[in-house]
């Protein structure tokens, strides 16, 4: 007996921030968190789950190579709870039993660094879901993965509810990706990136050591969830794009309140002349916002109608070569509509990489054969 | 008729931050603060104030070079309200009605860029209260000018308490300057500092804007001036050091939260080398601390059984020279104590010069002629 399927999954950036967590076993946040899922075209993990009754264990190929899954936490929860989900439906008894091989590949440009830990459980939770034809929200079983992956499961604006046990911890969708089509994404990849602090610890370190953590979480992130769905069902650039940067700036206020503090290694010195670059260049009238996670890459997101002239603004500043740009649609830069931006004077090359994306939908099934 | 006063007056450095005034015209500030009150041998302000009525108006000189002081409103709020105070006195009246010449300088070495108003209005308030026979707490004089001056006018540990209106905003002692004699203080002079945001400006910006600013004062602060008194008046440098890191932490957490934020211009790349230097140097035990305020520069806190050894191995990382350091005792730097510390790798000169000091007293009148 043999059966097969194949899924595909994005990641996303989050735009309310997830940091902290309640529980560390089943992953449930401190706070809720919303988040825009990106295009699928340029970022995403595709996985392939193949149940075999030949297979004498559970395997996992990631981007070629074989991973020893023995002591991964992350791998085996989802693994377990699908099967403990599966022996509940009528024929899941017998596929329960049966070894997995998970192969899996992320597309992202090698050089860009960027975390795959969303798109990688999210896909792996869709492929469980439709191998054991699972009636549950997978955005649970995502989570137990990597907490973040639940918001990739569904396409658009996507606010993962914090909930206060594993079952009510879910995401669910604001808007789909057609709600705000205007919106761009450009993610600039940074240079000589630091060894940085893993998210889990660093979430870890400031949930016991930053006192404006708590604060934070009892006094703030709510009304600023509901502002951002606001923001969000409404259109309204600059209020999302000021509420974006406020969260970012949060986030990074917390890792510096953090003991010892964390910024670096994820915000550096690129990281902030990124922050003053986009300061500057909304100085008459907001048009970009920026946001930064665990790490020094920023996020920028802007309208379409802006877009060619923050993206040659930006190779102006950053000495960004045509051929460090990755776009999902042909982009005609031979206009140069760079614009002047006063007090930024950005000599050395600290981008690597520029990808130029938008929202997309949620984890998808591409194939489902036995 | 001629009347002259000589004071000198220390800098001082706190450790519980003041951010935030609820009152701008008298630097009524949002939180009550802690400061180390430093020696005036390395760093202080030496200021004449002469009155004679021969001359046409109020005059400053500062360093040599005579100032504008007709739209200063700071050093215009000192003297106004010292002469609304003279005038109860009994020969205050024809006092107040004299013509002030005001000559100041600083002897801080010239490549610190240090900043010189707490010392400079402490100074200022102190020749004021000698020349005028004041019989009031000179530290609100001082605040008047500017906020943190109020802390120097007393030597050792001073507390600020921020009190509800201008009279009952004053600084007072905790404990002199020789109760804690082992402490030592480094000041580690940054290179290439950006042109800096003040903090005058700075403070309205996060007051306007920093969410975790309000949280802070409401929150936080005074339990953390309870916590500190109690370490500086038990001698306890292992806690001492932590709140005094925690307390720089959360203050530019705060300048990060600020809309838009500023770190930097406050603290840069070469700060964070610092703070990560001073992290890896405490793994095994706490031996000192860092403070940053409105800039780059880091203050440095350890006890004098442990200074040879920082101070030589901050040489080592830093590729400081002797002759970059400004010591007010004879310090004997033939045996280099250097020891190794981890994952700290710092290859470019960063730092310009490395003042090493410890606390001292207040502001001090040295002479005083008719």
């Amino acid at each position: 007996m043999k059966k097969s399927v194949t899924c595909v999954a994005p990641i996303n950036i989050a735009v309310v921030k997830y940091w902290g967590k309640n529980d560390e076993e089943f992953n449930i946040p401190l706070n809720s968190s919303i988040s825009l899922t990106l295009d699928v075209e340029n970022l995403c993990t595709q996985t392939t789950l193949t149940l075999d009754t030949s297979f004498g264990k559970d395997e996992l190929w990631l981007n070629g190579l074989q991973q020893d899954i023995s002591k991964n936490n992350r791998i085996q929860r989802c693994l377990k709870e699908a099967r403990r989900l599966a022996e509940k439906n009528s024929n899941g008894k017998e596929l329960s039993d049966i070894s997995c091989k998970i192969v899996s590949t992320n597309n992202f440009p090698t050089a860009a660094g960027l975390a795959s830990s969303a798109s990688g459980y999210a896909c792996l939770a869709k492929c469980l879901g439709e191998i054991f034809n699972l009636e549950v929200d997978l955005s649970s079983l995502a989570r137990l993965g990597s907490g973040s992956a639940c918001r990739s499961m569904d396409g658009g604006f996507v606010k993962w509810n914090k909930g206060v046990s594993p079952v009510d911890s879910l995401a669910e969708q604001i808007v789909p990706e057609d709600h705000w089509s205007e919106l761009r994404c450009l993610i600039l990849v940074v240079s000589n990136k630091q060894k940085s602090v893993p998210s889990t610890e660093g979430m870890r370190r400031s949930a016991e050591t930053s006192e404006l953590l708590k604060l934070r979480i009892n006094n703030i992130v709510e009304s600023r969830i509901a502002e951002m769905e606001g923001a969000i069902i409404g259109k309204n650039f600059e209020k999302f794009a000021k509420l974006t940067m406020k969260e970012s700036n949060q986030l990074h206020a917390i890792c510096q309140d953090t003991y010892p503090p964390i910024t670096p290694p994820y915000m550096n010195s690129t990281s902030h002349k990124i922050v003053k670059f986009i300061t500057q260049y909304n100085e008459l009238e907001i048009k970009a916002a920026y946001t930064f996670d665990a790490g020094s890459n920023a996020v920028l997101f802007t309208l379409d109608k802006n877009m060619k002239e923050l993206l040659s603004t930006l190779m102006k500043y950053f000495s960004i070569e045509r051929k460090d740009i990755v776009s999902s649609s042909e982009l005609d830069l031979s206009i140069n509509e760079s614009i002047d931006i006063k007090d930024v004077n950005i000599s050395l090359r600290c981008l690597e990489q520029v990808i130029v994306t938008k929202g997309g939908k949620g984890a998808t099934v591409i194939s489902n054969a036995s």
